[in-house]
């Protein structure tokens, strides 16, 4: 069974200032792993880095190259500063960074914006999990911070890599459009994949096969859609504000893009709402099929008490000790009292039928 | 029974593009088919093609007349972008035309407005279906896409070609107006088919004709509920932002028309609305309804068992064997007996029958 | 019982062009009748007519003067049309006087306001009924439009013929006001009748005298509440525009008028809500009387089961036919018995005297 | 017990003009009585009157002086016009103070304003009753309207007798706001009252001991609730309008103490939404606490039987009469099977006890 | 068990002047306790003081130094006064001091401002308590007011002590920021003890080892998340206003700080929510729980019913004194029927077994 999903805990960090960079996430012995794209319409160099201070050399002059670096291993909090005091970000924005429990926002500054998001991933064995990455988009780079290896940007990297068209003639505003849309596309496939569970959820409950633990799995259903609400809600205005903010970094150009993306958000919202309605109807299906099974149970006590108690009744009459009991003495009786009682027997048979109890 | 309705899946298209027209339904083998009208206050041309070069070299040069190109076929991408280049529309738009999992949209472009919206068709062997159809306004033309042929826009082809009066002296925002408003029209009958699948559960549930799949019954129509607000919901700020647009394209006198289906719309919603609290009602409904039987189950069980349980336990006491039992040997002790067996019975039927019970 | 309230049908009218005058209701055999009262501060002048080329003629030119023509029958669209096009109505307007199914609304045109509500009425065999009502105010007249006679301004006529004082004297907005003024107090009377439905309801279910039906009756209440709620609710919004719309036709004067409608529109409004809770929760009511008498049932059973199931034990040991049974054989070993059953028989009276079964 | 707390109704006045006074409520023979009080800094009047044209000479003419005119008896309508007409109060001002039906509202004159708000008061024996105030600020007068002597302002009185500060210093806009204060404030009482009726039925719930009219209980509360909230809701926007209408009899010094009953209004709609919710839940309580005595019932019925019916079974066949059944004519046949019996008696015990149905 | 959650009491201070500074909590027997830190960039001094005059003369006059008093102890009005007349805070600020069922809220003034907010503590046998702390932001000072001793500050005191950076060398506001962001940590650390309390409850359901004191720990935990949703709620917008309102004592550079605390006050906010829908959600499952139990007794009763009530039944049938019953006098008739019935025995057995009731 998949772990109990919990709500993130937030690590308390008593007596230390804010703007302290502390991990709070639990990838701690993760290595420090950092890819970097230098492109421009039509070349791209790509580098696979261990170091931080080697990384930052590696960044492009050139105006008109956009550079990529990816810095996967959030507890390598000396590397976040690093990086941060290169590109001159608040201290504030760096801890953000590196605290994974917070929430999905964006922090407009005049020469660069911070962006905070939540990856998704739902397998079977162990639910939902979510990953937090961060991005922060300046003049003609984009830096993005991961807990660990492995994304939702490998198709991303295809296109950079042999791509000829759009991706690498726009700028880093383009590059963080495209970065935010491949995360924004893979919560389709979370929420399809907990759609699924909902739809055989409601095939168990509808089989009857459903077996007593089906609150707790509601439960947590409940509460993954919860969570999944909770990360990609805050999206909605996080892209608006990008579209609208009118910020020198992002071009005219790539504002119907993030328009799209916007659209997409919405959607993804609404498929949540659909499967909140739909996850907190399952637990009155639950109940009816109880109810109904009850009801079943009910009905075979019932039937098989009104068919038996009266017969019983009139054994035990014939069992009585009564001196002067003619029947008892009548040839027949014994015969006749069994025919009568099987007709009894039928009648209260029928009887049942009808009422469509059989 | 109807197939499941489902929450449209949106397709992947990892390693691709933005911009890249991807048909995502499942309408591929068929073929391309394009309806052409050119019509003016006092004439009208109608031509039925199948290659979409032909068709653009159709479109009448004059400016007073407009064109109406309907293209049946989304699964013909190469058709899509030949028109697209020709009329100069934008690659995410073309792509929208295409992606058939589009939320309902409205994109103002200097030249042209684009507008997606979903066709909803009930019938009750396939439950729920929709189709995506798209509108390019121009500036005397009206391009539409759906994915096949077949729609709702008969009535309007009729008044076309045989109307004389305002639709054909109107410009092209006019005709967009009637290609909507036909659409909202159908949702009338939609949602009044669903009305009717409730009223039939009321009915069924208050009958007790109900069956135990009821509760699946009602998840469907919730589901089928959602959808189609889904649908819906996002058309109010899409037509009121037509309106309120003072878009170039747009006259004057036509904004009436589109405050007209705006109400429309609105209350389309409303009646979503009120079906949605009746659905919901329903599942309290069979839950009573499953309360009731077994109240009434209990009641048989009971009343045979109060009235038998007792008469047993006289005719066992008659049963036992103690030497001493004067009663037996009295000679009328079984007849008066059984007098007394009848007269309790009576009296628990008099009981019961005061209980209401019975 | 009162008929089942169904949401109105939009009639569908295929094929017809937007601005054609259709009457939507069921009362196509409805003659053709209007009123006509011509008044200034001093005097008053009423007509009846048949006819609507004669009723045109009796407007008053004296500037001063405000007349007010009231026609009753939306089946005769002809009528409408003359009148429409006499006073220069825009056709969208007069199509949505004759749609009954027409959303409550308002449109401002230079000349003249257009209003459209609906009238409710209640009684218990019908049940709810709503009948459409449309309003143009004009620079010196009002005219209404109704589906068939009979409606609320019958004190308000009275006003005019009788009254000195305000009413004529003040120009036709005030008119309008009163006319408005007349529909939304006759909702008080409508929802009262629902609030007594529903504590008629709610004394079946605690004196446990409801019926199964009940469980329809709660849907037909909801229903109906649903109905009046989209019958009032847009009221709101237009008598809000109405005083905010600084109309040339609406004077200073009348404003706190409109006001004093709009505080009570207000007010009905949260009555609605009002009886809204409550029939939701008359589900939950009748679900715990079910389960109540449920209880009682099952006392009954346990009662009488607990009693005699162990006593019938105790007697059949008796009869059983061991050779070896020195009680058997006890002179007084049947009378002792049978006090140690009633012995018994009242241990378990106390028993579930104590539990408070009894 | 309480009476049942119904919605007020709307008395018709079918025939009247707007404007005409008529008091809608059921206290017709309460006599007029006045209250007036004229103050400045540091001297106070106080005059008891019946007569309404006695009240007006006693008005102070010097402007530093306030005068409080305190009017009880809204049956007396012919005072409240000669007020009104004395103050130049609008017809339709003069009509709400009478019409206890009235929803709390404010209306903003030039020279005056109209405030409209609930008493509440809660007593055990009589449930929730309201009774209607209204306040008109001028340039240094409060005049008050209330249905019956009897009122929460004795603290206020005491506090205008004796106190020396603020308030007799302050002027008549301070006097409204002290006016309001005091009304709010009891609104704490009467939901505090509310709360112990919730905390009293949840504890009974618990222990078992509710009754079955419990739910009226909880759907009066429910009522009560829905009242309450219907009367301080509206007070928010009323007051909010206060503090932001700059108006001029509004004097900059009192503005916090306007926002400080804001904040108190905002704390006491906040407590109704909590009960609010604890009601719903009751509901739900008392579902669970009935079939949680099914289930002790069902448990009781399921041991006796369980036990005794297969002991009962045994018995049954020891007394059939079968020729040779050689248990029959062991020595000790009886005793051995009483032995197993009580063995099987333990067993069964046992297992309940496990099972914790014991 | 944890004391009941109740709604916090207003205390009714009926006859007293608004201004009047009046302790409404219970600790009336707190002694006062004040402590002081006046610190720059590079100092800090710290006192401990219990009279207030002492404490009026330790603020430092250096404008680069600031100085922050803590007051412990509400009940001390006397000192709440005098400090407020020293600093020339408003009469109701003073008495929203001291009135701790004050909501949380702001007040700006051109010199200081008055922000007022709850901590809330949890622990196990107490259940929720909350405190209430105001603080005073004025040009070098911030002043605190608790009610008692004890806080959620030691590890900004500390980093105050031995901090070098940016705490001690940014001003007053600074200051404030970390305050409160000290106080919203703390409220993680609450919501999380909800939350853990909400998984247990949950377990408890599922293993079926809840007993039916949960209905008052589901009403309890209700209560106490709407308490502290009424704690945390006001708090959003009481920063935001903090971050807009551009006041002169808000500096650019801390703004970025508010914005921090901002986000975490609505990630609180968001949790509470999460934990609410679950919360609501243990009713349901406990409804379930009570429903499979109530299944299983029921299975127990009809399994045993059904197995021995038709075997009694033939026992019964040999039980009769016929005189002509053959099969009494076969040889073998006994062992005979005991085999037949052992058939019948396992016959049930099998078909509760298929019908999985065993």
């Amino acid at each position: 069974m998949a772990k109990k999903p919990r709500i993130k805990k937030h690590k308390q960090k008593p007596g230390l200032a804010p703007g302290t960079i502390v991990y709070t996430g639990q990838k701690s012995s993760q290595s420090l792993y950092i890819e970097i794209f230098n492109y421009s319409a039509n070349h791209i160099t790509e580098k696979e880095l261990t170091s931080i201070d080697e990384a930052l050399t590696y960044k492009s002059e050139s105006s008109n190259e956009v550079t990529w670096i990816n810095i996967n291993g959030l507890n390598h909090t000396d590397a976040i500063e690093k990086v941060g005091n290169h590109y001159n970000i608040h201290a504030l924005i760096l801890e953000d960074i590196a605290n994974i429990s917070q929430r999905p926002k964006i922090d407009e500054f005049e020469n660069y914006l911070a962006i905070s998001m939540k990856m998704l991933y739902y397998d079977a064995s162990n639910g939902l999990t979510s990953e937090q990455v961060s991005f922060i988009l300046g003049h003609n780079y984009v830096l993005t911070f991961q807990e660990a290896e492995g994304d939702v940007f490998d198709g991303l990297r295809e296109r950079l890599r042999h791509g000829k068209g759009r991706i690498k003639s726009l700028g880093s505003d383009y590059l963080l459009y495209a970065l935010i849309d491949s995360v924004v596309d893979h919560y389709y496939i979370v929420i399809e994949s907990i759609g699924e569970k909902i739809e055989d959820l409601e095939d168990d409950l509808f089989n009857g096969s459903a077996k007593e633990q089906v609150t707790n799995q509601i439960q947590d259903l409940k509460r993954e859609i919860l969570r999944i609400r909770r990360a990609v809600f805050p999206l909605r205005d996080i892209i608006n504000r990008i579209e609208k903010s009118e910020h020198k970094l992002i071009s005219e150009r790539t504002i119907p893009y993030f328009q799209d993306v916007y659209d997409h958000t919405v959607q993804v919202n609404e498929n949540i709402e659909i499967y909140r309605e739909m996850v907190w109807g399952l637990m009155d299906m639950y109940m009816t099929s109880i109810s109904n099974k009850m009801n079943e149970v009910m009905k075979v006590l019932t039937i098989m008490s009104s068919i038996f108690i009266p017969l019983t009744f009139i054994a035990g009459i014939y069992g009585m000790n009564f001196e002067n009991m003619p029947e008892l003495h009548h040839k027949n009786g014994y015969p006749i009292l069994l025919v009568v009682m099987l007709f009894m027997f039928i009648l209260m048979l029928i009887y049942f039928k009808r009422k469509k109890w059989l």
